[in-house]
């Protein structure tokens, strides 16, 4: 199960590196697929890097993200949405087909997470055939349920899967990420679902590690470190018919001390070593 | 809905309150349940705190915890087994019939959350017997799914009821406890399924507040102070057929740095204030 041209590495991994620092790591590794973000791509350039990436030959699997659909006043929720669209141009741009969302919390004061959801099946309506129209599928993630209240109200595969099938799967499918669904019994059944309907979109890896850092967003461990089993999820995806790329992205406020260049080494080593 | 009758203050939240510190204020403001605590409980002495809240008139509502149920290890099954038995023991010498379980981690090094949760069933065997002849049924908990590592691999209340519908619900139900299932679009079925078969052995309520502390243990809000709307809980736990004690349980190291009289006065009046 140990196949590099599966592998991808997500650009969060390694923010250290600059995009032509990850581009010639990427390239001495034979490492041929990087998710990248939107930030660091927009500084650099959204044409430069598009440049840069293809004139290395390294495929973009995802665009990291778009999503926070969850306002209510409607000027910011126009403003979600324009901002969506320009994030679609820009995987577009980037070459991309999948761009990852991320739905948002609850807005300021309300304890409404039904509610919150239905806004983000208005805005998938509307982002939907915007982006089918460019070549790029959204791929909403659900987040783990400690993020609830302040990042995603979509908390579960089976969320995400009841969002993403009110669309048709070349607009709208899931991003399967072993972190935020590690825990839960009812996954694998929901990966099959996904898969069934062909909007597994992106598959992505992150290990569970604790103690967890004040705020849970930057502990996320390398993998192989903690209690995921990555063999297992990955059968499961693999079982329910994905055969795409497969992306480490981690939030590590300790991987991202290190030299991006070992910690980028590291991780094709990990990823051969939990596979094997 | 704001009946002082319904109320009951688990001890954690006012853990900086001695036994008889926490018997007087309750005194006081006219709370009548107690929630109590394994450890406080045998640092005062078992019969000195049965005694004390038996003379001020008090009810025990719950008995804070068993469980720990999910080591490999033969010889720490029997400790952990005989630490149970002894915690029923505790529970009836109270004179309460519920003990609150915590199921436990993944033993170390171990990635098999299914067999885990098996090792769970199989200390319920032993267990449940024994307690139901001591008048104390045991209440899974089924804690938020960023302790399924390191704390408790039960996540939801349908994983709980999975477990606890193999026993007689006189034996083994579960705790619901705003807290952890709060994120959950489940829970409300699960609550329903709970209530049907008479297992809401406990209810109790903390609220979601956000940026978490750092291991996330300590970071529960005072209700009202957070995306949890306690109303719309109460409301499925009634529909559910549940009429027992509200236990108000909080881990908050804000709140246990404050005068516990005014902390206890304060959640009186929350409790009053969220079910207005």
């Amino acid at each position: 199960m140990t196949d590099l041209a599966r592998f991808s590495i997500n650009q969060m991994t390694v923010k250290q590196l600059s995009l032509p620092e990850l581009v010639e790591a990427c390239g001495q590794l034979g490492v041929g697929q990087v998710g990248l973000w939107r930030e660091p791509v927009q500084a650099y350039g959204l044409a430069e890097t598009a440049k840069l990436v293809r004139d290395a030959g390294l495929t973009v699997t995802t665009l990291c993200r778009g999503g926070f659909f969850t306002a209510i006043d409607p000027q910011e929720r126009a403003a979600a949405l324009a901002d969506n669209r320009r994030a679609v141009d820009e995987a577009a741009a980037l070459g991309t087909d999948t761009l990852v969302l991320v739905s948002g919390g609850l807005p300021p004061g309300s304890r409404d997470l039904r509610a919150a959801r239905e806004r983000i099946a208005d805005a998938l309506a509307e982002l939907g055939p915007y982006a089918e129209d460019r070549g790029v599928r959204l791929a909403i993630e659900p987040l783990h349920p400690m993020y609830a209240a302040d990042r995603c109200v979509v908390s579960t595969l089976a969320q995400a899967l009841d969002l993403a099938e009110r669309f048709p799967a070349r607009q709208v499918g899931v991003t399967v990420d072993t972190y935020h669904i590690w825990w839960d019994d009812q996954a694998p059944a929901q990966i099959a679902r996904a898969g069934a309907s062909g909007r597994i979109h992106t598959f992505q890896l992150a290990d569970w590690v604790t103690p967890l850092p004040a705020g849970v967003l930057n502990g996320r461990g390398q993998i192989g470190d903690g209690a995921i089993d990555m063999r297992e999820w990955r059968g499961y995806v693999e079982a329910a018919g994905y055969t795409g790329p497969i992306e480490v992205e981690l939030f590590n406020e300790e991987l991202w001390g290190r030299d991006g260049r070992e910690v980028l080494a590291e991780t094709v080593e990990r990823f051969h070593g939990v596979f094997l």
